[in-house]
């Protein structure tokens, strides 16, 4: 279950009434219409105090910021572009679902583009401003920060997903991986397990330096040691994770708990200990991470994993546009909750 | 590699050069505006007299159809609305990126819209249509045939893609499974395999049907037998190859030769197949379909597989969508060839 987020990054502001240009608020606040439009759209740096200038002129004036009943006609409905580097579609499909029913009955249509480079990605944020997107997502596969999209003096919304910004302004919204990996391990605590090993992704992902950190802290809050030479860090492939697992059992037989930062590291991990002749669950618990169903429900025993619940963080986007729509100003970095989801590959006392 | 389909399909019209509206055409014609709509657009179904009658009254008024170079501003470009029913992406990110490659340096974008039920697909296809989109693309997950979308009277290209309508007038681009399937049942003949097996998805499918027609056919070529009950269909998951090939293999452990129907049917069996101490490729050839590299690639051996070119589908529509702007009538199905990509599962030879 997804709760509510910290609300410390939002800052409200009422919903203005009438008709003025960004030109009128600039002139009113004596700043150009780029400052203006950072001001207003929250994106960009600028001091707190030319933010607040600008964004109480506006309010003062009343500038309009968009207004689904108003600006909208249900024929045309609201047209939200996602750019994403994401090639498999695995995190794109869900955010694309979430975004659309975070608008419910409300006409939409999130379009998802496919920004395979720099030169690519900047052209089709060109053609979505040209057709007078109303509100841009920018999504990737969680490799690290990424810079900020240039979309000029065009006064829209943007959010970016499973990626985050360098810029105070800009509001991010991701899988909370630290608070997952607790819930992983704190499994895996709970059924007595004590000597731990983790295979993951490379550490120059954030994703994979936040999960083994959280990892590490509930482990060291249990007096539980997890040795440098348990933590092996590699390729997001299933060969890695077989081969990192026949590495830590060839050095120390006695692991008992082993939290993979993907299924599909898992899986390799899981094929590895059975060509050992060690049983899932009964010798070793095994959890992944992703719970990406092809992966997660097709090896035997089942795997225990963690869901990002992607389409909740999709839904929180949608949601965010809609009060970045109606003149909220929401910014920061917005960590939503993972859930585990309980299978065969975890608990020896629930295994034939 | 991708040859050349058919030029049966393609019926090549002259670039007309001035502007008349389409309501000209239909009064010259004789004919009303839905029907000359249809019969520029080449949709729905008509008489070929009374198509040839219409575009040949077209020609004469020079009717104009969409021009690159005069219709498109470089800064908006060309906006392809792509919708889909595929859930998972698998298929729709290479098609976006195929479609984006057929336009070379000419500015495009192909965005991707999820079509998740009958009521969402046709708001989504209205939004694109008021944002004046330029072109239609129809895909979905391979569930045979589906209703023609209805786009009224307006005149834009639309194409299928992996999907197929009954409207002799519609274009649509699938890759080619029966030869696909042939290119699979002939390798495993040539490796001196008689014992074929098939496990396969439902048989709803057009796909399976295909597929499994192309397979005996092989085999009747070269006078092998395909006993009904050495074809077993069902779920697409990889617990049906497991389930199916224990089955196969305690009716019949002379089996040699396993072609499924995808790569995740392949995976259940190799792993139901080592379960029983079966060597692959050694005792049993397998050979799977898709090219899915998280299956294909994971498995031991890796699995030599049927490729569909997802990505050469995608250039081919892209390439469809180029010449109907330019004012050509492209209809008709169009199956374009897979590849068989070689790895270990297949030839004993070959193996260690």
């Amino acid at each position: 279950m997804v709760s509510e987020p910290d609300k410390q990054f939002f800052d409200l502001s009422p919903q203005p009434r009438q008709n003025v240009t960004l030109r009128d608020v600039a002139d009113a606040a004596g700043v150009t219409l780029g400052t203006a439009s950072k001001a207003i759209n929250g994106r960009g740096r600028l001091s707190p105090e030319t933010r607040e200038r600008v964004r109480s002129e506006a309010r003062r004036l009343g500038f309009r910021f968009f207004s689904l009943q108003e600006d909208v006609p249900a024929s045309q409905g609201v047209m939200v572009g996602v750019l994403t580097t994401d090639n498999y579609g695995r995190f794109s499909l869900p955010l694309l679902m979430g975004i659309e029913d975070a608008f419910g009955t409300r006409p939409v249509s999130a379009m998802l583009c496919n920004s395979r480079d720099q030169s690519r990605e900047q052209q089709h944020l060109q053609h979505l401003l040209a057709r007078k997107v109303d509100g841009i997502v920018v999504s990737a596969r969680r490799e690290d920060s990424r810079p900020p999209i240039n979309i000029g003096r065009t006064v829209i919304p943007v959010v970016y997903a499973f990626t985050y910004v360098e810029d105070p302004n800009a509001l991010c919204v991701l899988p909370d991986d630290a608070q997952g990996a607790r819930l992983a391990t704190e499994h895996l605590v709970s059924l007595g397990r004590r000597q731990f090993a983790h295979i993951t992704g490379p550490s120059y992902f954030e994703a994979v330096r936040l999960r083994e950190g959280a990892m590490r802290q509930v482990l060291a809050e249990h007096d539980i040691a997890l040795p440098h030479n348990r933590v092996l860090s590699g390729p997001w492939q299933e060969s890695w994770g077989y081969t990192a697992t026949n590495f830590l059992f060839d050095q120390d037989p006695s692991i008992d708990a082993l939290f993979c930062g993907s299924d599909q590291l898992a899986r390799g991990a899981m094929e590895a200990l059975q060509a050992r002749g060690l049983r899932v669950p009964t010798d070793v618990s095994v959890v992944g991470f992703d719970n990406w169903e092809p992966m997660a429900c097709a090896t035997r025993p089942p795997l225990t994993t963690v869901d990002m619940n992607l389409a909740q963080v999709g839904r929180y986007v949608g949601e965010s546009l809609l009060a970045l729509f109606a003149g909220e100003q929401r910014s920061g970095i917005v960590r939503l909750p993972c859930s585990l989801i309980l299978r065969g590959s975890s608990d020896p006392s629930q295994s034939g």
